[in-house]
């Protein structure tokens, strides 16, 4: 499998865990949150499959398509361990899906910012709000969920607040 | 359609493309041509489709995986407006295949630049060759090809040197 195939593979299971994600929480409120604007794909698409709600966005530094940079009262501009605790403080647990997409091409550091992020990220989340994520994520608050037909376990990550 | 949507629309088409493309080859000996290496993902991909056929890649600056990075004396550095004479004297009309992923988020100028490029590839193509695109290319040596199964007229760029 070349690298274009599992890049294609790996946005393809982002993009079914997230249309899946976004069904399990139809009739929950809640707001969404982005954690990695990087270009804004996953932001844009989003806000077109869940259109209402409040998307709010965590990034280190905006770099992404002009379309689909967020309103600057939706944006946590920095590093996500500093703005977590200040979005806890001003949101509170009133979210509904969150979508870690932090991994970079350093793997062991990608999955020890998730396992840094976790805690804070459960304290923004309702109960019964999802978690997609590109890397994994475990907490006693957190249950595993089976991942949409066709995506294999360890391609992308699901999971439920309870 | 997010942009999202569309991002994975588009590299499955330039996948569905570059197979095609490498199908139709397959009894005409021959070099293939990289225009673009960007994170190298496609020139991986091409060396997995076309294992024995030398690949030589046409770049400003290389910033790709250190996996996807070809040999020296398989890579023209600089502006392919300065390397492709430099290509052609070297290599002369023995290339079976070019790809051309030279596409920013400017599209005039991608255009523009895909336009600027067409005299030269061809001088480095043989009879028969094929081009495949993320832009346009239009030339009285070119003929257009049906493109795959699936993919819109337009969304990709398949052609063949008379």
């Amino acid at each position: 499998m070349s690298r274009l195939d599992s890049f294609i593979r790996r946005l393809e299971a982002q993009r079914t865990c997230l249309d899946h994600a976004a069904q399990l929480i139809a009739g929950m409120p809640g707001n969404v949150l982005e954690f990695g604007l990087g270009n804004g794909r996953t932001y844009d698409h989003l806000r077109s499959r869940l259109p209402g709600r409040d998307i709010y966005v965590f990034e280190r530094r905006v770099a992404a398509h002009p379309d689909c940079i967020p309103p600057a009262d939706r944006l946590f501009l920095g590093d996500f361990l500093e703005t977590l605790p200040r979005a806890a403080a001003q949101l509170g647990a009133h979210s509904a899906l969150a979508n870690l997409d932090v991994g970079t091409g350093d793997e062991a550091a990608s999955q020890a910012l998730a396992r840094a992020l976790t805690p804070w990220v459960l304290r923004l989340l309702r109960p019964g709000a999802m978690v997609v994520s590109d890397q994994p994520v475990a907490d006693p608050a957190l249950e595993a969920m089976d991942l949409p037909h066709g995506i294999e376990p360890g391609r992308y990550f699901l999971r439920r607040r309870r």
